[in-house]
């Protein structure tokens, strides 16, 4: 490993075995399982790791939770403030909640209603505004001057993609042998896949990880293509957990290093993995959540009878917008 | 406790512990959650007990492994045949391909087909024969005289019971201090059931056990009721997990002795249930694994202000259903 690496690199394997064990305390490793049906209907040898099943409903209950567990009394005094389109926004609210500190999160307008409601059920307030993500992080950061609150970004920090890392930590040991060969995994601001690729680099170097990205929301597919920095107009798609105009300072330099693959997907592509998902295992996913196994189905020639995982990284899909899916309006 | 009680007891608290040992190479506790959101929504205090996260999707693989585990080498090499709507075969299939053993589920014509296709996903061979679940017993009964195979009856068995039983164990140590007060369960044979009256007499005498059942599917009930044995002549209800039209040689006497109260459920109550599960939780449950929550809605004069556990006890919802659910027509 050059220096030049090192200096791209945003965290250490170091800092996910520490996250794994500032969470253990508030959370147990989430199943990794297998479905005939699934696999029958994809070609592929998948494991699915059940981040739809974690307290929140996705994986970023291990980002809020390694965040708030790493803050000092200090800190936990002045409170946190976070941007999100939910998810992100459901981990720090729960974390805040189970430490005790305040927690202000800003969504954008006309975010998913039921993701506004489960983040003030944790106790969190919501401040909506901007037009998408990348704007709410500009009130997030209003908030944290005005406020003096700590800014809990949802890609920028080591602790939030150290948290990440613990999914793949787990990943790992639990798929034990035959090793897994691949994870695929969908990339908003890329801290899942910044941590697999970290977990993978020391544990197993020839893991490995694949990114998946919205047709309508592809800065980060974009940039990785053309191997510099892109920021889009829009980011159209319903599945908002991925809906990011731009790269991150912490991650995009180790997307570019480390993936080994990169493929899009349409909101018609995304729905219909939630429709198969469903009815192949019976969980709901929300959009993110079914971008690993169609983007697997999408790169079936390069994995088909290699050992795959895949996470169902969130479930907390809108009734509202299921209910289109189920009707085929989506 | 006289002698006639312990006559009229199927299993004991030691055989839901030994349920327990064999089945727990298998599978980890499931998680017991609170939802601050489903609480507002219903006014109570609730504890989710996650057997829709369960590999199979519904409680029943407790029952399935405990069964399989609990068989000798001879029954093992003879082979398995259960009756079920779903989730019971689910469990032995399941159980039956962990341990090698070879099983036939069979389901009543025009059973749910994506439990039926899940039977087959673990490897078991379906018979799809007779108008309900209690007709599905006569086939079972004719497999196992002129093929052999061991009957894996899905109330009628001690070994069934005492792994519904290990679920109550687990709620019991799960919820800690404040003891949990009450347990809201949907009865279809009664497994479930009697399972956690018996880990109530045995580790907590003043834990309340209530049943709920489908008003279009409410023999037990009405048996309950009417203290003594009936039968209905059909089953009508889309909660197929409970669809049954009579009571059990092994769990009505228990079900008789210990049950603190027992209402019913409408079909719109049961969907709205499922559509409430999905809005607060994002937690897919079938119309049974709905009916402890709207069922303690329905006892919400007496489980006020007390703890109350309440099973997702199956997630595995047939999309057509889930579709007409969300769409009003149920």
């Amino acid at each position: 490993m050059t220096a030049t690496q090192v200096g791209t690199w945003p965290i250490s394997f170091t800092d996910v075995e520490s996250a794994r064990t500032r969470i253990g305390r508030y959370l147990a490793p989430s199943p990794l399982r297998s479905y005939p049906l699934l696999d029958a209907a994809t070609g592929l040898q998948l494991l699915v790791k059940h981040e739809n099943q974690q307290p929140t409903g996705s994986f970023k209950v291990r980002n809020g939770l390694s965040f708030m567990t790493a803050l000092d009394a200090d800190a936990r005094r002045r409170g946190v403030v976070a941007a999100s389109t939910g998810n992100h926004g459901q981990g720090i609210a729960y974390g805040a909640a189970l430490l005790g500190v305040s927690a202000t999160i800003c969504v954008p307008r006309g975010n998913n209603p039921e993701k506004n409601a489960a983040i003030r059920g944790w106790g969190a307030a919501i401040v909506e505004e901007g037009r998408d993500y990348d704007e709410s992080v500009l009130t997030m950061q209003r908030i944290a001057r005005d406020e003096g609150r700590v800014v809990a970004h949802s890609t920028n920090d080591p602790r939030i993609i150290a948290g990440a890392g613990t999914m793949t930590l787990e990943i790992v040991e639990q798929a034990g042998e035959p090793a897994v060969d691949a994870i695929v995994l969908a990339v908003g601001g890329g801290s899942q896949a910044v941590g697999a690729l970290t977990v993978a680099r020391a544990l197993a170097p020839d893991l490995e990880i694949y990114g998946v990205q919205a047709e309508g929301a592809a800065a980060q597919y974009d940039s990785w293509q053309a191997r510099e920095r892109r920021t889009t107009a829009r980011a159209d798609t319903f599945a908002e957990g991925v809906a990011t105009r731009s790269t991150y300072d912490l991650t995009f330099a180790a997307l570019l290093e480390g993936l080994a693959g990169f493929v899009t997907l349409t909101d018609a592509e995304i729905a219909e993995g939630v429709r198969l998902i469903l009815s192949t295992t019976h969980n709901l996913v929300e959009g993110a959540g079914a971008m690993g196994v169609m983007g697997a189905m999408k790169l079936r020639d390069r994995l088909a009878g290699r050992r795959v995982a895949v996470a169902f990284c969130g479930g907390n899909l809108d009734t509202t917008v299921l209910r289109r899916i189920l009707n085929g309006e989506l």
